[in-house]
């Protein structure tokens, strides 16, 4: 073994587009649960607008905090619809990431990013509609000094992306679906939705799920006492 | 004494419904003013939406943190009006409430949700206009494996909350008014609006707070001292 | 040297008012580049309304925490343009500044709110659209007990501020510009926006910046390699 | 009702002595599993060095951030073996308490602090073996210019504490008895540790408790699947 | 691809028992250099005592926040020298580990904890001797309700641990080494150490770094200037 | 006005030797108080081992984040009883110093660091007896890339520190002394210790400072009332 040496991985496979189409319209949340509830980031990854949404494959970053070189190295890798998801090997909030990049991205086609550190130029992102999932909102400028790797595998806001994964955003935050799985985990998806539009009629029509999914049962099982009065 | 059980207790007394409604409208640094700066949650508490208003009585649930089973209990006991006021027995922000559990809540009539811990389905609940404060944003998804109560006092967010108090939410944060205080506290938050109303109007027209509130006396007894360059 | 009294200093020299405008124009990120990376505010400093742009010159205030009676003596010195840069000796999070300090601030002509701590009453100033940038939104009342300066330095948010100074703020958050630096960094922000516009048409072409910043030696020279397959 | 008056209350209820000190002998942990996983400060709360240990009545006090005026109030209302409990309105990490106040505990018979904010002097205190629970450590100092209460029901680090309650404190942080419930929680938690010991010999000599306790069972029921190979 | 099952792997592949005492003789900074500086965990996981210091291979759980039945799953897996590494699907800071499990442990030869949540009965653990790396100490106790897995990959503070991979801790914190590459991190350990010796030698004798690692060379390169007095 | 070039001051001027040795005497808490409660840094400073003391004269450092090159060049200018001070340009905790580090210092009389990051090797620090005050312990190493500057004035954890400063740090944390300021301030602290002695032996003997203070007086102004009976 030799000493591990920055890497940049030029080719990756890519998620199912039809895959990735279905889970960005089911949204963060389903997406969590379809996969059994794994696969989420933190939940301090917010959106720099709320209506931001987001869906496409993994293209990520490893960066020194406070240097965003590897990010404009990764550009040159992104195709349409490709995320940018960038990590620093220490914890960071700095501004790697402004409105010059973005305009970069957005004429590789890059879809949206999602970045464990800062991000700069938000009204100019926000209006550019170019959606982005940050740690941080910072001005704070970066050098181009040290050396980091693309395409390798990443921990973001505690979950693990690998390249070609599928990344999912919107107002909930942020979750991972693996590449191989995300076909399998687009329709669990579509069929939890399906079967929750039945639940959300019965609820609307006043019964409750204490009823219908058998929490009654449950609490009597957990000892929980019924007491009338305060 | 026995071993304490977790209890859902069913009938509780509620504030008078005029009170809450002038409480609502007074808003919340008003309303904590006027009850001598009490009451007030912690500023982490913040609404899902900026337009977020809410005033009601308070239903309490306490849960096991990741576990929301004792929210689907006190639905059952919730009136239009009513606000409920979940927290967890251990610090937690994962996503306990989501657009399901807001449809059930609305067909019921509840007004809105203080949560000391997470919500999910941002975009739904805001397109419902349905009003939350909460800790914190998160799709994670919870079990229903383990009991809690419902209707007992609880510590929300650094305030205590007994049921049927009174919430009331806006872009401020989230203060409780207790349920026999709140005609009196109704009334002095009016006679304080009243009064500020002609504070307002000599503060437009360039008077000083300093003048007219005696804090040039102040300063003096402190020994402050005025110097006229840098 | 006699013990150091809480001081109010009445006349500052203030930056040149073309320059101020300039550098709001500028906003946050630019003039922080134009300032060799300096001045910048911590990232928990944010507008309380996305939209919310100032620049303008500082008049500084060092409170009690939970006390905001310098604020008061501070108006009285406020000339139009002028922004309230107000800090509390250790860290607090209280609503020092809400609505009728925010009435009496625009009528003498004040441009805005830096605020180490809470502000309240965040609805009527978004409705005033009076710029403010704080800690924390909280409720919470303040007294009016302790003595503190008006105009002394300061450090806020981790920048240090002297009275006079430029104080630029915008979605990206807050950064301070020496009063004697205020035309020459204006000057080289204007510069950098121009060559940025170049730049960003490059970009917009789809060419990289790996290849016209040198990035492309830069890797190789730091030992980046290049591998085809994951 | 009349406006909430800055309260001193000269008497309380203490709790009984015996049972004060078996919790203070049962220690943190286990007193909190005897009453049912209630009363647990939150984790935040650190001993200032690691023997310190505490069990004492609670004289609470409710401070206006970095004001320890109300200390000097509650010490005159000690007797031996109580432990002062302090709060804040807001949240502040000031240095409130220091050596000469520790002296003067002391002198009184105080038993030890348990403080929603921050302390001092902690050499000192450590080299007097003065137990105290802490927010930060901080010489920050404090003023003495704003009412507050002592001996009414306060927060403190997210528990409900009453005057009269029993406080126990170790390293494992700070747990609040009840005084009405002081003896019942006693001899509770006396025979959780007479049981533990049978386990700790069973799980001494090899057994495991996924045999002993019905995991194995309970682990089937949930679905777990044992899997030979990675 | 079915749903995804919690999981206990039985059987796993360890690390060379002399790579992993190497590694443990060379702490946690040289491992976390001698692997180009990969690997480390966030600095918030802290040793219960300053002494602590493991080296082992690792046994991963992953559990519901609040619920620590797969612990005690995981310890029937444990074989001498190995170390929990135990992480919860969302945040938590629950004592889920404490004296009764730690003599379990110990019976089976566990060599410490690393654990991205709670523990408790700290002053026990730490007269046994039994090294915890933790986020927080906490008496708060777990429930055995909810299914997790065992010996499954997991991200723990910020980095992935395979089970079967090495730990080392001490007082600077926890780095994680791929059971693969432990032979020859320990051999570039050792390396380091040796040429360190060197280093430490000359710098003991008031050589400076700037001397002998060519920095002068490399500041006048980076346009540092040196001017006389201040 | 030239671009701000990355600086090294060669020359600076120290405070009074004597008056830095009463003033680490003094240590942190009387310090801050004989200034007028100013000059303290926040109490996320903590020593690494609790006997940790240190006074001396502060060279200053500021550095890019993860990088600590700057913490060379500042080594050659230190004397005997200097403390460095370093700070990154923005939030950062990486170990940018460590065992050889603390070596080369010690060879040239470094008196301790103060270091607004992070710290490694703590058990060889410790061992050292090199007193360190630190925002995190953690190894996590740092590369050599980006200029910065010694002996400029730098804000640390809060704290305006200006080269030639005094810098006390004890287990109470670090407070700065201005350097012109420090014969007075040792002065001030003298004077304050010596009437503190008095005071101190009136509380041992059992009087209270609510009444030697006149703090009767001032509750009954405040309009405290005292109730008899809970």
């Amino acid at each position: 073994m030799k000493k591990v040496k920055p890497t940049i991985i030029r080719k990756i496979h890519r998620a199912d587009t039809d895959a990735v189409r279905t889970l960005g319209e089911l949204g963060v949340a389903t997406v969590h649960e379809a996969q059994s509830r794994t696969g989420l980031m933190r939940p301090y990854m917010r959106p720099i607008y709320p209506t931001a949404r987001v869906a496409g494959t993994a293209i990520t970053v490893s960066c020194q905090p406070g240097d965003n070189l590897m990010i404009h190295a990764a550009l040159e890798l992104c195709q349409p619809g490709d995320v940018l998801v960038v990590t620093t090997t220490s914890e960071s909030t700095d501004g790697m990431f402004g409105e010059l990049l973005a305009v970069s991205a957005r004429a590789r086609g890059v879809a949206g990013l999602v970045i464990d550190a800062g991000v700069r130029d938000v009204a100019d992102l926000t209006a550019m509609n170019f959606p982005v999932w940050a740690k941080a909102i910072s001005a704070q400028g970066t050098v181009k000094a040290t050396p980091g790797s693309v395409n390798v595998p990443v921990v973001c806001a505690g979950a693990i992306v690998r390249p070609g994964d599928v990344m999912v955003g919107d107002v909930d935050g942020v979750v991972v679906v693996a590449r191989q799985a995300a076909g399998e985990i687009a329709r669990r998806g579509t069929d939890r939705v399906a079967k929750e539009q039945k639940t959300r009629e019965r609820l609307r029509n006043g019964e409750l799920g204490l009823d219908f999914y058998g929490f009654r049962a449950k609490l009597a099982e957990l000892g929980v006492q019924y007491v009338d009065e305060e």
